[in-house]
């Protein structure tokens, strides 16, 4: 039996581990999960004979080297910025790693310690990063191969509530970490290449800049700019590209509304709010508003953003409850982003029935014999419940199987990897498209 | 002779120097001046018999020590994160300590060391923080002395150009470090108190959130609220305010202009523009605007912001040069904010015989006997020329004040202190009055 470590079992690993436990009679798979609070992994679990729960705080040392020194191969769930102690932990004691987050400057120097030990650490391997890599890669070296030279490469991913679940008027809801879409853009101003311009958009006019989409039987949708879109030109040799743009998708309207937010301050998390916990919903708006005499905080916010009370983004602030003066934040010293997200969580978190979907969409343009061409490349995935959802399903099967892949040698890549190369995304997304997770492809011109 | 040694001699330090050699020989004072470059130095030394002029690497440890060993009492003017340093080998050595920076967390865990040990490390001892906090205790106290209860505290100040040099359409030339003016704002939410609510005003809505002000015989102003006005809340004794705000000052119309570089993201430092050194000033614009086939850079400026090219906002912008093709930035791996810098500098620098102006308005409101009173407090200084600018007579005066009344022992505080109390404001003041430093008090009801 091969022994995999799974450490965190947070909303993500809903599938990771249904799909492991799936696999581990054929497979020869033993699963322990490792995490601090274990109700979520024990329903997850369910008693399965191939799988373990055992409680680990990551921060006790001694537990932790432990309990990955016994295991094959370990799966980190963690945040980010925690990964790092375990691939320390797994180059010690010689083990491989996969994550779903981000290579982190602290990760990549491991690199070369790494490889002289035969070892992968194979990180990015989620949604978005992951399957966004593995689909684009495969389409990229396609039209590398027949000759295209490729002059545009366009790639948006949004998680959504499906259209079944789909009951508020922002056609939003929460389906991974909460905080993380309140503090969505932040990470520094996105940065894009536009037909041979460099084009630099700052927080404050993200939400502004969005662009337009429908999908065909999805309907309309708006594109805000996500991060640094331009570190993705080396990395997927894209040296005369003339348009690189990565986009976080919305249903349309939403990032007008949302914009509210931005401009007014509510979504910054560096500040503590003065007397946060005795705030209610309407005073926390008001404190972002200039003080008048006698005007109401709705006459206020209307005012400055020139609309009506008919007014669409008027009409989802009201949803909100944001004029509630009944309603408390009762958050102690508290940022307005930590307040915001409680306000929204009333409104936007998904009842135990309720569907979510993810959209990936990929545009690729290019010129071959002197003819241009654009492929669009569409993936949706819908989730069949609030635990099994469409996200955990995206980021915990590419997981899964790169866990087995590595597993069973076939892959051989050592070092600190992200998954760009054919014999990892191959196979990977041959496997997910056995599970319902297909792009549809659709030659333009 | 008592020894003083000034660490630092660029900008703010020319009044400082010169005051304290016009009382050298009066009090029997010598004074060391140590600075990396010393061609400022010698220019305002200008090889005083007191004076004396030692280049010193602050960084290195064993030249800083000795020279600190040798004097009295020290005055700081380094930038404000490297006085830690300083004070540490100030503590060591039992030598006294001033300096114009706001304390830092650092600067104040020394406090019971200093007390300890009979020093006293004054603080905050400049223009503001300096000036506003003496003139403002002064009035402060005065008014609850006579039994006033104090409901309201606007405090403004603002180092701008005097109407005999102002000539350009901004109102405005950079009369201390410019990289600071292009940042302003930047520290964090700025927040207030009025009229009993809190007040939180983001980045983003800074500049849009200006209030005006006429001062007589000086004219049009606008204020924008500058940092956390509450934490003075305690450090004044202004438990039942209703009102506390603490502003920047511009000239009219400054506001609404500077607001086109924050909300485009052009005063942005965190993030580093692609092919900065090759970006001419047009380039630059375009980079933070949408793309588009064929309109210009001045078109989609003005679609954006809802201008034409007569909108005095327009005609701010044009004057910098901002779309000349011709004009490069010249910086490599710049950040926006930088880059902004070097393109205001060639039309905000002073030149040399310019004379720049300090303006600082205060308002305190009060119940006398159940009736209302308002005491308006103005002090304006004017410049010389570039060099003795009113920037660094307001900096550099009340430090050299307090350095004399520590070394003739009529400052007798110790630990970590900032001038707040009335032995320091009283006379500090009365001896900035002697030099041209006054308020004007109105009372208005």
């Amino acid at each position: 039996m091969r022994q995999i470590l799974v450490i965190g079992s947070g909303k993500s690993s809903a599938f990771l581990i249904k799909y492991l436990l799936d696999q581990s009679a054929v497979e020869s798979l033993k699963l322990t999960v490792a995490d601090k609070y274990i109700e979520n992994a024990s329903r997850l679990m369910n008693n399965h004979p191939n799988g373990k729960i055992i409680p680990l705080d990551i921060f006790n040392e001694n537990a932790r080297y432990n309990l990955i020194k016994k295991s094959d191969i370990v799966i980190s769930m963690l945040p980010a910025h925690l990964h790092i102690d375990i691939a320390k932990d797994c180059l010690k004691l010689n083990k491989n790693l996969v994550t779903a987050s981000y290579v982190s400057d602290d990760m990549q120097a491991l690199d070369e310690k790494v490889k002289a030990k035969g070892l992968i650490f194979l990180n990015e391997m989620g949604l978005d990063p992951g399957i966004d890599h593995m689909s684009a890669m495969k389409a990229l070296d396609t039209i590398r191969e027949t000759g295209g030279d490729i002059h545009t490469f366009e790639s948006y991913a949004g998680g959504l509530v499906a259209p079944e679940s789909d009951n508020n008027l922002w056609n939003y809801k929460f389906t991974w970490n909460p905080r993380n879409v309140v503090l969505a853009g932040q990470g520094g101003t996105a940065k894009f290449l536009e037909e041979g311009q460099y084009k630099h958009v700052a927080y404050q006019q993200l939400f502004k800049r969005y662009k337009t989409l429908n999908i065909e039987e999805y309907g309309h949708f708006e594109v805000y700019a996500n991060r640094d879109a331009l570190k993705y030109q080396n990395i997927y040799k894209l040296e005369n590209i003339k348009t690189l743009y990565r986009g976080t998708l919305r249903r349309a309207g939403f990032c007008q509304a949302w914009d509210i937010f931005v401009s007014l301050g509510m979504t910054d998390d560096s500040c503590i709010i003065e007397n946060s916990a005795d705030l209610n919903y309407r005073e926390f708006v008001n404190t972002f508003l200039p003080y008048h005499p006698s005007d109401t905080v709705e006459h206020k916010l209307q005012k400055q953003f020139n609309m009506d009370s008919e007014h669409p983004v008027w009409k989802k602030l009201e949803t909100l409850d944001l004029f509630n003066s009944n309603k408390y934040c009762g958050l102690k010293k508290a940022t307005p982003a930590q307040i915001l997200q409680n306000i929204l969580m009333d409104t936007w978190s998904l009842s135990e029935n309720d569907k979510d979907m993810v959209v990936m969409y990929h545009k690729f343009g290019y010129t071959l014999a002197g003819k241009n061409h654009e492929i669009i490349s569409t993936m949706v995935a819908t989730g069949a419940d609030s635990t099994y959802t469409a996200m955990a399903k995206t980021v915990g099967l590419p997981l899964g199987i790169a866990t087995l892949a590595i597993l069973n040698k076939r892959i051989k890549q050592t070092g600190v990897q992200i998954p760009i190369s054919k014999n990892i995304y191959d196979p990977t997304l041959a496997e997910l498209e056995k599970n319902g997770i297909i792009f549809n492809d659709t030659v333009i011109f």
